[in-house]
């Protein structure tokens, strides 16, 4: 009986990464990459950030290694973005959602994983922004681009900060599934809210 | 009485060392770089790939810091590579044998790590790759340069992945040694091929 | 009665963070990067290179993370490079002075923390290079600017090696301290003077 909040934010977490391995993929079809650089920038882009995170942290072996979803995701993800052209405005806007979506999971992961191993709150949320935005600055700059969230777009950044403060503030109150909901919630409602009104 | 397949491995593996250390060198020299420019591309292209795997693995300091052969064949190519001009037509196609050997032996190294460490077969593929062209990878961006392994030259991605599976598959069997001299094997067969046929 | 060592190494530590953030903070500024761009290279420039050595060394989790003392220094660098121009000639001057400062500091501290672990000459240099201009090199690769240690300015990455060489001497002979000092007064006083005959 009930559901447990686990499994939606477990749900969340993998359509990110397919999600994130989309994106990277659509970078690698935009350079002409062979299906090689569609793999790989499907990883860096969906697993990067987690790998950072897992590798600074020295929590043991990244979980994008030890658990099969994740690299089965990001492959998929980069086979799916070699056969289809994904830019239609369906399948674009179901993108940015998956992405706010995941936007606000990885950033409450991070900070809810450096905060249990006894990290403060500035170390805290900067692990949840490298979570959450540091697998598509690291795509960037190996693909020779300025990373987007150093300017012109600071809403992903911004987001991502909100999102992690909320998790370490619902952390300290002994809730973490609470603050794990209320940053995907955060960065899904203001995530749209600004592309709508165009901030 | 007999040989030890390990001894070869090694000299195979530091053998390696020292040609991706020359071939860092030879981009430093099209750079115009200085000795430390020299220096510093000859240990990434040389020993990144495996410095990546082992802080992945979570295995320990890397090899490349702890056994000193590495990072005294990496800083002897770089300093080769600074007073040779290595581009007549023998150089090149020994440091192509050399880079192939490489290419088998790194693929299958990490791999088997990997699976040492409790991986399944898709990470311990992935770690294999990353071990055999992570390297040259990081240099390419390190440099500024789309790694070449993303477009246009899918042969040394394609070989690494193929090491990688054999490698898995022997070690599966209780074959590591075995399954490294096959990744070898198959690894400089298979690319002296495509370079003969044009492929 | 008397000073300890450890707590001028600590102040000139801390000085050199919050300079590499400032010197951050003007590659961001000229770039026209916004306030999350300036704290990332802030960040990466003042702490990139302690997060890589301790990553390779397999030391627990990064001093950057643990000392609230980095990040805070960082971040407030950050946010005074955003505010403040700081390129008159005092402001100049005084950023080269602890830049260099930092530089011996940050090579002793690489080379004496990769010695403790049990590593020889080599690796132990290695890594206190890697302290002291491995966060500037990051930073340049990520604005997609090829690492300026590399070619032209060699001073920098000449001084590292000098100063890790100084230190891993002394803690040979059982002075860490002696070691920390020298390589700090050999950075500065020797690139002080490079500068001001050209070198």
């Amino acid at each position: 009986m009930g559901w447990d909040p686990g499994d939606v934010f477990r749900f969340v977490d993998v359509l990110g990464v397919v999600a994130n391995g989309l994106l990277g993929g659509a970078v690698a079809r935009s350079r002409r990459f062979d299906l090689f650089g569609f793999a790989t920038l499907a990883i860096i882009s969906a697993l990067g950030g987690g790998m950072l995170r897992d590798v600074l942290l020295d929590a043991g072996q990244p979980v994008a290694l030890t658990d099969p979803a994740y690299l089965s995701g990001a492959l998929v993800a980069a086979a799916l973005a070699y056969v289809l052209h994904l830019d239609g405005p369906v399948s674009r806007r179901l993108l940015v959602v998956a992405d706010l979506l995941a936007l606000g999971c990885w950033s409450a992961t991070g900070t809810l994983k450096a905060t249990g191993t006894g990290l403060g709150v500035v170390p805290s949320v900067l692990l949840g922004v490298i979570t959450a935005v540091g697998g598509g600055m690291v795509r960037d700059v190996v693909v020779g681009q300025t990373p987007r969230v150093f300017g012109g777009n600071t809403l992903y950044a911004t987001l991502a900060i909100g999102g992690s403060a909320v998790a370490f503030g619902a952390a300290g109150l002994g809730q973490p599934d609470l603050g794990m909901g209320a940053s995907i919630g955060l960065c899904l409602l203001l995530g749209l809210a600004a592309r709508r009104l165009g901030w």
